[in-house]
């Protein structure tokens, strides 16, 4: 389905002020006819509009679509998790407006380079939110729910997670008087390889090298942080395809 | 200790031509007199030099410093595990010259955003190494045995184990027909981000927001593969500070 050509004047409610919904009514912004609502009062909320789009958490995402059904043409949510038949209860189109990005309200974002994953419950409506997305990224693309849930649990493990390991770096820097600010040309330099070069063929490290020395050396260190130890062996072990 | 102006003429031995010898001789290139030493024979060595980089394996350093004894007037290896002292009974002085980075034999660098740490046996080693080093980059500084033996044990939390939450990222997405390259803007947004708010200000996902039924319905999508469940649950738990 081709993406349907989107005019400034199409209404579009942006419900949720959270990480994402913030981001995304600041992106539209001047694009379309933009409705900021209130999930919880629906405040801001006209008679009607062409486009809802709920970004709200999962667990109450089905109950807002409940809550606006007949007052919107596509009604939409944002997530990565829900599939789109949590919300085909409601009686009009119902699509879902998943960016793959991590938000973080107050931090500036380049938004035309999130990629958009696109789902709906008739072509048109594929082509409505496909338009959408369009004004805001040139990296648009349609996903199945199962396509979605599976880009959901690999962006935990790559972005969410591989933030976790920062934060680790930066409390084991800490002790030593210096901050994982350090590390930035090196984080930089990780995610660049990945232009190039596949996450298998970029992996470095004692363990890719096998080097037991070093890596028991490590374990060594983490002595008195058994958790901390015990993830370096896991991750050391599942690099190196053996155990430790 | 300031740097010491390092001049055109300084002869600088790169011995080893593994990922990170290959890479230094390159960037030096043209900005010493640069002689590439075959770290077996030694081929390549004049009969002195005045600084020579050793860049092989951990656990030949010691070795290849020995035999170079009485052929440079500074013997520096470039590890970040590997104490000072462990070269220190050749009869000259010796210090590390130790780029915090991924190398990657075949990967373009932007050398000038390497950090270098140095270390050395006397002022005046410290002095010309920190010369040498701000041949290549901007971001030069001191750093003891044990500061760098603590910045390569947090390199490898949050470079070499996020690069291989990335491949595990590859895998799952692989299984639906989809491929890493998707992740690259969430990946690049990831780092960016810590250019402004701490890792633990960034942290986002699911476990972040204990979110319960997301981390359920991911733990049950893996239960095929156990490693990698128990590690998605290890990290969740971590991130939330408490058991699942």
């Amino acid at each position: 389905m081709n993406s349907i050509s989107v005019s400034k004047n199409l209404k579009v409610a942006v419900i949720g002020q959270g990480n994402v919904g913030s981001h995304l009514a600041e992106a539209l912004k001047g694009k379309v006819d933009l409705f900021i609502v209130n999930p919880h009062t629906l405040e801001g909320l006209p008679d009607f509009v062409d486009v809802a789009v709920i970004a709200v958490k999962d667990t109450v995402t089905a109950e807002v679509a409940k809550a606006i059904d007949g007052r919107a043409g596509i009604i939409a949510h944002t997530s990565g998790s829900v599939p789109l038949s949590a919300i085909s209860g409601v009686g009009t189109d119902t699509g879902v407006f998943y960016p793959l990005q991590t938000f973080t309200k107050g931090v500036a974002l380049d938004y035309s380079d999130i990629p958009f994953f696109i789902e709906g419950s008739s072509p048109e409506c594929v082509g409505t939110l496909k338009g959408l997305a369009g004004l805001i990224s040139g990296n648009v693309r349609e996903a199945g729910s199962e396509e979605r849930r599976q880009l959901h649990i690999a962006a935990v493990f790559a972005c969410n997670f591989s933030n976790y390991l920062v934060d680790i770096a930066d409390k084991l820097l800490n002790e030593k008087g210096m901050d994982y600010k350090v590390l930035l040309p090196l984080l930089r330099q990780t995610v660049s390889k990945l232009h190039t070069v596949s996450p298998e063929e970029a992996q470095t490290g004692p363990a890719a090298r096998n080097d037991l020395p070093v890596i028991n050396r490590h374990l060594e260190m983490l002595s008195a942080t058994p958790r901390l130890q015990d993830l370096y062996k896991t991750l050391s072990e599942m690099i190196m395809g053996s155990e430790l």
